[in-house]
């Protein structure tokens, strides 16, 4: 873990200690503009803290608060962005336009009381804050100057405590604060795990991933933290809100399926009882190559309808297995494999080998997870996958516009789908920028269809990037949101998505959210602007 | 599928040309008697519907809606209530103080919105009926007559089609009011079934199902209805509510999971898009024998702990299994059994076994679906499931009080919570009735614990059976409670849970949800007092 003096970057990911040296930097740039083919091989430098200028803040609390908070530059500029691609560009430029007045880091669930009670006596809008690691604006501090007379960020950091473990029922009761790793290192001891890995994993907060219902590790099954929680406990302006912890209940409406994807409009999610199992003791994973994308497609549609429910199992087109590492470009690869703490498994990844076969999948040989992960295509691109958002900051430092964005839809409507996003979303790239290059793959898989998630890495124009990405995103969003496809099957709503969000959703539905919302935050501080507007 | 002229008993299960002869109910009754060791031999006849006086309607529909309603006796006391025993000893006794004004079974969704503007506008609380399968008090037209002119009791009976059939995703657009029985006569001709059997199966339909969460044949990962949703559509006073059929989604709280459960309160579902998939090919069964309860929860617990995730995996305490002829009362018996339309699981079946084992649990040899179900201690038992609302229409006709009541709770506590409420509720049974029996068996297992099942058999003294009822479930669900766990696991809240569930659940959250239905229903006329109560 983590010790808590590291310092996070004020502009991008990870800590300050992690940032590579201008000479690394420069290697990296160099490496990475021979593959794509574009970026600039000079890298820029952000802009140092020291030379950014935050406006004054308009909130200041009271002494018996002032232990929990912090006004610092330092704090504020960390705070006043997610982790999206917009987010960094802006950071690594110096532009803090809207950090918060304050931002709080409540040590107890009673100081948390008193923070937002004290934030909503003020007028302030309030900002729930977990890893901070939003790409679609969740966390970014733009609410209605008129109506808030500043922004309190409510950092749940320090609430990081695995509470309780019920070994028997295998379950554990953890703080929302606590982050992947941390809750891990924890739930160790214990020989368990959550093993919810999404690719923010390492920042990302146990209470960001059920307000924003993450998708994890899991492939199939258990994607979304929503199938890992099995009760939450929230702190609304009008109380506490906890459910039964019980494995199931047909006792109405779920109360915790209404925080779930919430986004911290209802309430501050505090802890919650969430499903761990022992950590797995059998693994068995291949990489298996397709001639394209669809018929790789194919084969994961059959092995998913068969009830296999493999752990890992998913699919890169040839652009992306090369960029990656995991393939050469000249086929698709479907990352598969199968893990569990009580049985063996292989006899599980060959039927879905065989399920491939018949769909022209030739797979590597098997490996077991004891053989050392660099050395194969799986290894490579999980290490990758791990270490992406790290680049990121280096490809932004080279002027390259990086981002991705996402969908889910059927297997009937997948082929359609992929193929009007990818050509918009090409068109926008090539109308903007002139080259660029756009890969897929899909991420998760259901019975019913799988989730995509694209890639998009172009040249950006210095000072016009921001702009260039924005006409990209809305042709790759109109796109997915005329197909019939829902706007995120990860990322969440925040503010970005709110335009392509509020066309997809049922106006019936939206209403009842609203008064809901309403009836928990009558003064709407509770991050306004995202999900909906208050009445 | 049932032709739709055959009729429907007006006071219990089933249809009237499934009515035993009082002879063959003079044979069950001493049959069941001796089983029992209490009851009545000589069966009490139900008040014909011709001997039973119904208040005069208070609501007329205009000549435009009279096509679609009904006021007849029949159709009235019919929906007068659900299936629960208080529900069929009312209506035994030909008790039928609060049935509906009028009955409403549209042809389509459009009149069926015709009717709902009418109802509402002519002041009267509207009702929205599937299959009338509630035992919670669900459908009772208990509304208060100071607020509203009356009661339109919608029923979705003849919408009832599979719409639409997605082949490659292995989804179907189904109306809600199609049956269990007639939703799945449908699919057939495409090889697919939803494989969702609930106990009121031949009478529940999917729009019930969906709006009470309910509970079916999979005992492990599809439990209940919530997981075979794709997508929902429902018509509120406030407009259609239809969510995007995708696979999943991350974008805000899920419309679908404030549709589910809500049991008529936001409206009345039309129809979903619901996952189904083939028909299984391989299956494999047996029942296991431990030499208590305790020690086959154990072995079940080790058997979804580890993933393996059986269709069937339902504990029968020896009781239990001696009444429904699974076993002869020496020892807790274990259903277990996995199925597959694509692999053989005999593996699985074999691994399941192993966890067994180490608990005491001796299985019969493996069975095959072909051999004949009635043959084998499985088949005895999967019968007298579908053969139990009927035999408790016998049971009342006997003075005999019968009834169940469920919960769920995490494997710590279960002990605990099965001695504690199987202790009330037995003091309860000896207090109001002098004997009785009450058994238990586990229906639905997750990896963080069971769902309880019990059922009460105990003689009640004629015309003092609903008094003595109440006293028992009083002690049940105040144990229930008492013992941290939901009031119900599928049953659902209706009427008859409110006191309960009204300690249940988290303050905020009732008040988000009263200020939802507020916002797509706002004269309450949508099934009020169940849930909650009108703001």
């Amino acid at each position: 873990v983590a010790p808590v003096t590291r310092r996070r970057k004020h502009w991008g990911w990870g800590f300050t200690d992690e940032q590579p040296s201008e000479a690394a930097l420069r290697g990296s740039a160099a490496a990475f503009a021979a593959v794509l083919g574009f970026g600039e091989t000079e890298p820029e430098a952000a802009v140092p803290l020291e030379r950014c200028t935050l406006p004054a803040p308009r909130l200041h609390p009271p002494a018996v608060l002032r232990d929990c908070c912090d006004g610092s530059d330092h704090a504020r500029a960390r705070h006043a962005y997610g982790s999206s691609y917009r987010d960094v560009v802006r950071g690594f430029r110096g532009r803090f336009d809207n950090p918060p007045d304050v931002v709080a880091k409540p040590r107890a669930e009673a100081e948390l009381e008193r923070v937002l009670e004290w934030a909503i006596g003020s007028g302030a809008a309030v900002i729930p804050y977990g890893g901070g690691t939003s790409v679609v604006g969740g966390v970014e501090p733009i609410v209605d100057r008129a109506r808030f007379e500043g922004v309190v960020t409510i950092d749940l950091c320090r609430l990081d405590r695995v509470l309780e473990v019920d070994e028997v029922s295998q379950t554990a009761r953890i703080e929302a604060g606590a982050s992947g790793p941390s809750l891990e290192y924890q739930l160790r001891e214990h020989r368990l795990t959550l093993r919810h890995y999404p690719q923010s994993y390492t920042q990302a907060t146990l209470g960001g991933m059920i307000a924003t219902r993450a998708a994890g590790h899991y492939a199939t099954r258990l994607t979304h933290i929503d199938e890992l929680v099995q009760s939450v406990r929230a702190i609304t302006p009008a109380g506490a809100w906890r459910s039964l912890a019980a494995p199931a209940s047909g006792a109405g409406v779920s109360p915790d399926r209404m925080l779930l994807g919430s986004e911290g409009t209802l309430g501050l999610i505090t802890e919650a009882w969430v499903r761990v199992r022992p950590r797995p003791s059998f693994a068995a994973e291949t990489a298996v190559r397709f001639p394209d994308f669809l018929s790789g497609a194919a084969g994961m549609r059959e092995i998913v309808q068969s009830g296999l429910g493999p752990t890992q199992c998913r699919l890169l087109d040839p652009g992306e297995a090369r960029l990656t590492g995991a393939g050469d470009g000249s086929s698709a690869v479907l990352m598969l494999g199968f893990e569990s703490w009580a049985h063996n498994v292989k006899a599980r990844l060959a039927l879905a080998l065989e399920c491939c076969a018949g769909h022209g999948g030739v797979s590597d040989p098997v490996e077991s997870r004891a053989r050392k992960d660099a050395d194969s295509e799986v290894g490579r691109w999980r290490e990758s996958f791990i270490r992406a958002p790290y680049l990121r900051d280096l490809l932004v430092a080279m002027g390259v516009i990086a981002e991705t964005f996402e969908t889910a839809t059927t297997w009937q409507r997948f082929a359609s789908l992929h193929r009007s996003v990818s050509e918009a979303t090409s068109a926008a790239i090539d109308a903007v920028c002139g080259v660029g290059l756009l890969s897929c793959r899909i991420t998760h898989v259901y019975p019913d269809g799988p989730a995509l998630y694209w890639t998009v890495l172009a040249p950006g124009t210095r000072g016009g990037e921001l702009a260039q990405w924005d006409a990209i995103k809305r042709a790759a969003a109109d796109a997915v949101i005329a197909g019939g496809a829902p706007i995120t099957h990860h990322h969440a709503v925040g503010r970005d998505h709110r335009p392509w969000y509020d066309r997809e959703r049922p106006d019936p539905f939206a209403a009842a959210l609203r008064a809901a919302k309403a009836a928990v935050d009558p003064s709407g501080a509770l991050n306004p602007g995202v999900l909906i507007d208050p009445a």
